[in-house]
Order: C-alpha cells, then structure tokens, then sequence
C-alpha cells in the first residue's frame, strides 16, 4: 500500500466527515469522540435499545466495543449491528479483555459470528476468538501475548469469518485472510495510555466510512494512528501529555509526515 | 449587558461556589465537572432514581443533559426536574442530537414542556424542538445549521415556552423572546473537542445558580466560555491541548481579559 | 515509615504491575484507568453482575467507589466485594459524596459493613460513616470538613470496623486504629480538578496489590500521589494542564524526588 493511498483516505475522512455511530465502552467515550474529531470525522456515542436503529442507519460506520459491557448494551449492540448489515454499513468489532471472563468471551464470539468488516484486537484478544487461550491466562483487558504470536490465529480467522482482521502491539499486523500486511509505527508509551487500542478501533471506523477495501482502510487507519502516537512521543513528557499530543499530532498530521514515518511492509 | 456584569456574576460563581447538579451524557462528564471546578462552581454528577430528587433539592441548580440518554435516565430527569421546580431550583436543559433519532427528538421535546429556565442547543437542535427539522437530514450531534439560521426559531421558542434560548456557533445568540444580544466570542477550533456545547451548558447552570434574570446569566456564561476559549486557542497546539488549556484559561480569567474581549451586540 | 520501604513498594507495584479491578463511577473512569497505568498498574474497569466475580477472581485487588451509584451496580459490588473475601484479595472502599443523600448513605454504610480493607474519604464522608453528620449539610461531593476534624471519627471508625482509614485533605491522615500517620504532601490546586480523590483511592488499591500491610500500603500510596501532584503544579499553568501533568509525574517519580518531599509524621 502506498503512503499515496493513505494519504488520500485520510483527506476523503477529513473532506466528507463521516458520522461514526460507537457503541463503546464508559472508560473511553471522551477520548474517542475527540480521536475521531482529531482525525476528520463526527463521533457520535448512542447505545439505547430505543434508537441505535435509526441512529445507524444515518450513519456512514459502526463501531462496537465491549470494553465495560452490560446485557442491555449487548442487546443494543445486536439491534444496530442487524441494521447496519441491511443497510450495507461498515462495522469494527473491539473485542476487549475478550478473554478476561466467560461472559466476556461468550459475548465476543457471538459479535464475531455477526460478521464484522474488521475486528481490532491485541494478540490475547484475537487468540480467545480462536478459542486458543483458557481464561485462566487473562490478565484483564491487556494483552499476555504478541500480536506476533497470534498472527496465525489471526489469518485462520479472517479466513474462517471472512473478515479482516487487525492484531495490534508493537507491530500491527493486518490480514483478510489472503494479503497480510505488517506496520511498524507507533510508540511503547503509547501503552501506557488508556483506551488507545479503542482510538486506533474507532479511527478505522472512520476510514471504513470512506473506503470499502475493507483491509486497505485498516491498514491505512493504523498507519495514522500509529504515526501520530510517534509524532506525539516526540512532544510528550509521559503518559498524561502524550494523550493529549496525540490528538494534536492527528489534527494536523501532513503529508510529509506521514511520506517520511510509514513504515508498512509485506509480512512473508 | 456591561462587562462589569458580567465580571460581578463571574466573582459571585467563584465566591458562592454553587452546587450543580448534572444529568448528563457519559462522554462529556469529566470534562463537564472539570470545567464546572475551573469556573469556581462544585459539580456533582447524580442520576440515579432512588436519590435525584434529595440530591437536587440541595443543589442551587440543575443540568440535563440528554447526549446518552436511556429510558432510565429520562426517568431520573423528570423527577429531579419536578423537585427541582418545586423547591425553586433554576434548571438548564441541553437537548444534545434532538432532531437524530425519533427517541431523542420525543425526549427533547418532553423535556422542553417542563419549562426549563435555559435551553442551549446548536443550530439543528434549535430548529427541531421548533419541530422544524426532519429527522432524515439529522448528521447526528453536530449541526447542520448555523446559529443564525435558527434565530426566528429561538425566538418564538422562547416567546412559546416562557423561557431563554441560546443558540450558539460561530455566533452565539440569546434570547428570552424579547431581548435578543450576539456574542462574538470563542473560536472555530473548540468544535474539534468534544462535548464543549454541554461545557458550555453546564457553566450556565453555574451562572443560573447566582443570577435570577436567566437571560443575563446566560449571556455571562455564554461570554465567560466564549473568552476562554479563545485564550486556550492561542497557547493550543491543537484539539487536544486546547482541551487542557480551555480549563487553565476558565480558571485564569482575570477582568482585564473579559473586559478587553468580551464582545456582545445587540442583534437588530 | 521510611522513604525507602515507600519507594520499595512503589517499585513492587511498577514490576508486578497488578491488575487493579475497578466498579467506579462515569466520571472518573478514563482519569482513574490512566493513573493506574501511570503508577505501573494494570487497570480494568468491570462492573456487569455477569462478569464481576469472575473478574475480580483473576485480579490482585479490588476497588469500589460509589460516584454514580444506582442499583444495579451496587448488586455488582456486593458480588464482587463477597468473591473478593472469599478469595483474599484486598479490597478499598471510596464512599464518594456518602452524605449527600439517604440513599447514598445507606449504601455507604452498608458496603462498610463488607469490612473494606481501606477506606478513603474526605472529613464528611468520613464522619457521614461515623453517622456524626445529618444529611442536610452536605455539599454535594466535596467536603465541608477538613480532615483534621474527622480525625477521631476516623480512629473509631477503623478501631470498630477493624480496617485502615485514610482522610485526606490539606492534611491526610491514615489510621488502623492503633497507628495514626499524617502526609503532608500534596498542593491545594488538586481539588479543582475532577476525581484526584478517587485516583488516589485506586493508587491504594494498587499498592494493596503488593503489601499486605494495609496501613503501610495506604501510607505509600497517598505519599507517591501528594508528591506527584505537588511536582505536577510546578508544571501546571491551572487545573487543566495539573491533570495532564500529574498522570506524567507519576510515571517519573523517582527515588531522590520521592526522598526530598515525602513528609510523614507521627500524628500525637
């Protein structure tokens, strides 16, 4: 993929502003909507069983997150991912902490099942979609695995759920089950943020929004996200400031930057 | 208005340091209650059923705020809102997305007949509890409209429902269906953070709570943020900083500034 | 307690990084999740009755904190709080605003009776507990009584529930009804932003996680946070950018800062 390419879906999010409709989680609903507003597009956060329907279904992608899950917002969940399908709307699953609990992983899996366009998960995660890792193992919502180590967990299930599939970490790994393309940007202190695995979900919510490559706009998303989180490092002087540079750095994320930072490469 | 006033309502707020009860959305709730401190009032964020009727009758004003509304919510706004008239208890309502959802568009409405002393919405949302926007050219919680656009709507609003209507954007305008003032303060980037309408709002509610001529307290808040926001605008790097450096400025804001920006017309 | 064991356990907690299970409220969630991380933790933020116990199961401890309480999430607490128990896992207790409302205070009251390892508060929280203050003078969630004068309510409170309390205020003060410590440390520009109590009671949790000594444990973790925030308004230009930069200054406590400010003393 060229950095050309990226380029020119990141200017169709900032020129057409899709309106992202997030089921997420209540620990990073702000920090989304501002990474969305960052980046170009228009958040919106809705989750009653009373109107994700028509909410949806004005909406150019749907983002769904498990973060802090309850029963009434699976439901809700269910209710717009249906509607979006009819309606031929692009949909991000972020499996959090998938593995943490039964429930968790129940309710994963059966989201999985509904045919999301991309799934966003850190190497645990997208192992637990596989059923490959007992729950015993979880530590919470982050990862005990590389996103390396389930790069195969992650091609057999593009392949199996006929979907693309994005394994984050230090490399992020993007795969529809045939192509897999690794991206080497971002930064380790980038882990120390909370939720940003949710932002780098959500921005490729916007880019599905504007391309219907459904690999091309992941990839291109996390490159975006990856070099802004760099951009951001360079300015912050720890975790707190780096939240905040890295919605400035994707505000005003340009061309060179992004020519001079990509760095994406065929995984054999 | 003089600055003077408004310098006086600013120092009441710091002074008195009201409590203000929110019901709000939870993607703006941090943001809101720091906001609320920056600005020398004591925010509580307080939904649930079984204690929002005690909660508001100690409260010196109330918020409501439907961004992520759900049928249990609503039904905790309905009862704080009736104590809160019976004890006298200015209240301000944000009718946030009005016109996306049939819901939301119901609720807003509903809300709007129990008389709120404040209404702050953009330009759509305006227009739709005017009941003169379609639901299907709704773009979600961003606006459609300018403020001006929604200028005669707000003013037989406030004229209908005996209350005070601030329609803000570029140009913020209040009106309580006799006076009309245009506030020229704030700056475009404040619409690439979320959630800073219902900050906005919420410093009304502040206001409220010092000032019974709601109209002028309105205005006071409307300006005070307005300011703020322009002084965070030159220190910001971007969305992010500026979401920082909005409440740095809030908690600064010192006569000489209000009174060298402020920037109030009376709109013929 | 010597600056040394401080700076141990602070160490403890960066190499374990435990995983701190959270049922807390709306408005701190992000804040609270980012000290955590900031601090060397590992936080999540669960509080589906589906899913709590298991949860809390795979956790090294437990924090409960009552912010924005409602029903169901006070049924997912006692759930937690009982496998906790039963498990042997610490758990800490922030009865935000317990006074405000009967509701509130009951629930307060009852989660007290769980028998928390740590309880954090303000002086009214703290006396609301004790039952020494009527309902009607609250303020909300801010206190209305230094923590000096909930001092003896505090001593009693931890001699009759048999577990460690720590006021905090200009002064904090932690006691296990046998021992009585005063921090100074610490800066006034912290109670103008959002939740920095609620951060500090999860700091607890965290440090709870690697020392069974609760009372040492609490003592460590109020003096990390105080010099933290009191290095954080070097920095700061006002709430805004004190938030931002405590978050930083906590990922780069090191021992000779730590050594030069920590100040503890007897309480006589």
């Amino acid at each position: 993929m060229h950095t050309s390419q990226i380029w020119a879906l990141l200017n169709a999010v900032r020129d057409q502003s899709p309106l992202v409709h997030n089921i997420t989680n209540f620990v990073v609903m702000n920090n989304t909507a501002n990474t969305l507003l960052a980046v170009g597009a228009s958040p919106a956060m809705v989750h009653s069983v009373d109107e994700v329907e028509d909410f949806v279904a004005i909406s150019q992608a749907l983002v769904v997150n498990i973060g802090t899950l309850y029963s009434e917002q699976v439901a809700a969940c269910k209710l717009a991912i249906t509607k979006a399908k009819v309606n031929n709307i692009p949909w991000v699953l972020d499996p959090v902490g998938a593995g943490a609990t039964p429930y968790r992983r129940a309710v994963a899996i059966a989201l999985t099942r509904l045919q999301p366009n991309v799934i966003r998960g850190n190497g645990s995660e997208i192992l637990t979609l596989m059923q490959q890792t007992p729950v015993g193992k979880s530590r919470g919502v982050d990862s005990m695995h590389g996103s390396e180590a389930a790069l195969d967990a992650a091609y057999m299930l593009a392949s199996d759920a006929k979907t693309v599939i994005a394994v984050t970490g230090a490399v992020d790994y993007v795969t529809d089950g045939t192509r897999v393309l690794a991206i080497h940007n971002g930064h380790p202190l980038m882990t120390r943020v909370t939720g940003l695995g949710c932002s780098a979900t959500a921005v490729i919510g916007a880019f599905l929004a504007v391309e219907p490559d459904a690999f091309l706009a992941t990839v291109a998303a996390l490159v975006v996200f990856g070099i802004a989180g760099e951009m951001a490092a360079k300015w912050a002087a720890g975790p707190g400031s780096l939240q905040v540079a890295l919605l400035d750095a994707l505000y005003a994320l340009d061309e060179a930057t992004l020519e001079k930072h990509a760095q994406v490469a065929k995984k054999l």
